[in-house]
C-alpha cells in the first residue's frame, strides 16, 4: 500500500509549491517508497482533520499518521532502516538540524520575498482570502507593500546564499557525495520558486544552477516533472 | 611525543585569540592528544616555514606537519580513528562543511566588524604594521573606518545568529548530545571575540550564552583558562 502525502497545491493541481511538502516527495523517494501524492489547500482543514493540525505534509503509512517534514524524515529512517538512510546517523542528524534552520530564517524569507505575488495568483480561489489574511497578519503589510522593492532586495538575497554556493563548490551534496535530507530541505526553498514564479532567482552563471538541476533530475526526474511556473 | 600546535597569539603570549586555532585547540582536547602550543605571531614566517605556508593552526605529529584547521580536523578522524571522532561519518563532515561556510560568510565577518580595534591593540608591536596593512588591503579602508558603526550594526550581527540560536534550543551541541567539530568551528568565532574585545557580543539573556559557556567548561575549561580581554 502506498504511503499518502497530502500535498499543497495550487488552483492547478499539479502546481505543487510547498517548499515543506517537497522536502518530503524528495525524502519518500530518496527511500524509495512507493508514493501517492493527494493535492491538498489550505483551506482544506477538514481533509486533514485527523492528523489534528492544519498543515502539510502529512503523511499516512498504513495505520501510522506523520506531520511536519522533520518528523516525518526522523521516522522514515527508522521506520524503514534498510531503506537508503536521510541521515547518516545522530551527527549528520544534527548539523541537518542547523541546515534547516538557516533555511528557515536566512533563506525562505529572502524566497517569499520575490514569490509573494505571482504565488498567490496560482492559489485555488478558495484559498485566496485565508492566504491573504494570514500572511498579512504575519507580515504585518499588505502582500504588495510585502512585494514592493524585492528587485532592490534581490543582490542581497542572492548573497545570501554564499554559504551554500561555497559548500556546493566543494562538494557535490550538502550530503557530501550523495544526497541527504540538508539537500532536500534547500531544494524545496529553490522548487518553491521554481512552481510558483517564472522569475529565476539565480543569475543563469551561478555555480548554485548546477546543483539545482541535479536536485531536478533525482529519482527519475521526480523534481523536474512538475511543471516550472510559464512566464 | 605531543602534538605541537603553532598557534596564534598577542603581545602578552597566552592571549590566544585566533578563531581558527581554536578550532583545532578544541579538536585535539576532543581526540584527548597531548598538545603542546607554540605562541605564534603574524609576522613569525620563518617559524613555520617548514609548513610551506605562512598562516596558522599548524601542527607537527611526528614527522607528519598539517595545516588548516579543517585538513588538521580530518587528519586526526584518520590518524586515530579509536579517538572519540569529530566527524561520525561522511554526511555529518559534508554537513560541517556547511557550518564551516556559513561561519566565515555570514558570522566572523560580523564579529570582526565589532573587534577589530582591541583586536589591533593587543597584537605584538612587530605585528602591528604588517596587520594594518593586510586587513586594509582586504577591507579596502583603515582599520578605523571599518570599525565605524560596529555599534549600529551590532543588533544585525546578533540577529544574523538566528540559525545557530534555534538550533541550540533545539539541541544541546551543533554535533547533538555531544559535541561536533561543528561546534568548535561556532566556538572559534566566539572566542576570538572574548579573548580580544572585553564588550560581549551577546546580549546577557541570549539563549547562546549556555551554550558559549557549556563550550568554555568543556575539557577542564580549556577555552575558560585562556584569559578573557580586560574592560
Amino acid at each position: 500500500m502506498p504511503i499518502k502525502l497530502y500535498d499543497l497545491a495550487g488552483a492547478d493541481p499539479d502546481a505543487r509549491f510547498s517548499p515543506n511538502c517537497w522536502r518530503t516527495r524528495m525524502a519518500l523517494a530518496h527511500k524509495g517508497l512507493e508514493t501517492e501524492t493527494i493535492a491538498w489547500r489550505f483551506t482544506d482543514k477538514e481533509m486533514i482533520a485527523f492528523s489534528d493540525q492544519g498543515k502539510t505534509p502529512v503523511i499516512v503509512d498504513g495505520d501510522r499518521t506523520i506531520v511536519d517534514s522533520w518528523s516525518i524524515a526522523v521516522y522514515l529512517d527508522e521506520a524503514y532502516p534498510d531503506k537508503p538512510k536521510l541521515f547518516e546517523g545522530p551527527q549528520a542528524r544534527a548539523h541537518a538540524l542547523f541546515i534547516k534552520n538557516w533555511v528557515e530564517r536566512a533563506v525562505n524569507p529572502g524566497v517569499v520575498k520575490q514569490i509573494i505575488l505571482p504565488l498567490f495568483d496560482q492559489l485555488a480561489e478558495k484559498d485566496k482570502a485565508y492566504f491573504r489574511e494570514s500572511r498579512e497578519a504575519m507580515f504585518k503589510c499588505t502582500l504588495e507593500e510585502f512585494a514592493a522593492g524585492a528587485e532592490d532586495a534581490l543582490p542581497g538575497f542572492r548573497a545570501s546564499l554564499n554559504p551554500l554556493r561555497v559548500t556546493l563548490s566543494e562538494q557535490k551534496f550538502l550530503g557530501g557525495e550523495t544526497p541527504s535530507f540538508a539537500d532536500y530541505i534547500a531544494f524545496g526553498a529553490f522548487q518553491w520558486a521554481r512552481v510558483s514564479s517564472a522569475q529565476d532567482l539565480l543569475e543563469p552563471t551561478d555555480t548554485l544552477v548546477r546543483w539545482r538541476q541535479t536536485m531536478l533530475d533525482l529519482y527519475d526526474g521526480l523534481g523536474g516533472k512538475t511543471p516550472a511556473r510559464a512566464a
